[in-house]
């Protein structure tokens, strides 16, 4: 089978654990407030807020401000009245604090030798350089819907990413743990690998991580992907 | 003397020695041409080419396509005739694998523990990755003007880069060894450091690296300037 040359990830889910970080450093700050809870809702969020940007309620907006829309939000609905601007700027920050899942910094270390690996996520430029650089995801370079102007599923992002690196679609594979993403990839022409996260919205509640035969590659996890691939 | 917090780097002669990396292609691939003067002409159609797109005669352009467009007048001026299309993208994607200054990687790797070094460069961000993963590069973001849609000096490069951080723009500090685009960086609130690079273009004609007091750093080499900020 011919491989890609170019693997763009998926980021909230498939390589950080967005529930476990968030619930985390939720609880610790605010000690009365459910931090699996605060943390599913402020995810939950996100695709309405995407959805306003997208229809044109609102202009382009960076995900951090989005994140942001979406706490104010929240502490009211959690009865959270004392944080001040500074501890809701830091709190709003936790998204750039995401830790990776065990085995994504190997897995992207051995993937990197034969592949130029990116992101391609929803977040924006400053929010992934930063969670890169604590977490030590070793990308070769920060690819974001702000650089399209354009958010996932639309297909400016996928073929965005062909169009930078002056290759088919067929050269790229989206890598991700959610098969919207990867179909509407496909859709684009591009190769997809599914990566199961069974815990991404936390150990009470794990997902469905069925494999889908319309994927290239179905792995557990990026070591594993790394495996399929010869790395 | 407050540190800041985001290193953007100019590259073309700054990280990467593009006259002794393009001579030398071509010496090689057109032993009948002059790969001194070849290498000279190239980049010296690079600035009136990116005028053509500021004044709007062309609508924007990346570089590899602006490379293009300066090597098909160079080839017909320098009598070269019997190169296939597919070479003439080969050599074209030459900018891609320019070597980098032998202190480069040393001084960004030391850098980089302190700071989030990031490019800002004309070249666009495919151009980069490629040039940074073949040359080990360790940027932690890929900016260029494709983020931007301006070239450098447009004060909209530089400010972009503190937009993207969430930065004041004092808190980031332009690279370069160049001092018409250390001087607009200036103009935009960045704190700027030169770094001498004599050889640009090349040994016949070295460059004056006389330091300018307005820069707020002024090193011989990029392993210099991570003993002047501690690193």
């Amino acid at each position: 089978m011919k491989q890609p040359q170019i693997l763009a990830f998926d980021i909230f889910g498939t390589v950080v654990d967005w529930h476990g970080s968030v619930a985390r450093e939720v609880q610790a700050l605010l000690p009365g407030v459910d931090g699996d809870a605060f943390a599913l809702a402020w995810r939950a969020g996100y695709q309405p807020a995407m959805r306003r940007v997208m229809s044109g309620e609102l202009g382009w907006t960076l995900i951090d401000d989005l994140h942001r829309l979406i706490l104010d939000g929240l502490l009211t609905q959690f009865g959270v009245t004392d944080l001040s601007e500074a501890q809701k700027i830091e709190l709003n920050r936790v998204w750039h604090r995401l830790d990776a899942w065990p085995d994504s910094v190997a897995g992207l270390q051995r993937l990197k030798t034969r592949f130029t690996i990116c992101t391609l996520s929803n977040g924006n430029i400053g929010l992934l350089t930063n969670m890169a650089k604590r977490a030590g995801l070793p990308w070769d370079c920060i690819l974001s819907a702000e650089v399209f102007r354009a958010y996932k599923p639309d297909p400016a992002t996928y073929l965005g990413v062909a169009k930078v690196f002056d290759v088919s679609p067929a050269d790229v594979m989206l890598v991700a743990a959610h098969q919207d993403d990867l179909a509407a990839a496909r859709a684009c022409g591009l190769a997809t690998a599914y990566i199961e996260r069974p815990l991404e919205f936390g150990a009470p509640r794990p997902k469905d991580v069925s494999p889908d035969p319309a994927n290239t590659w179905h792995a557990t996890s990026l070591t594993q992907l790394a495996e399929q691939l010869g790395c």
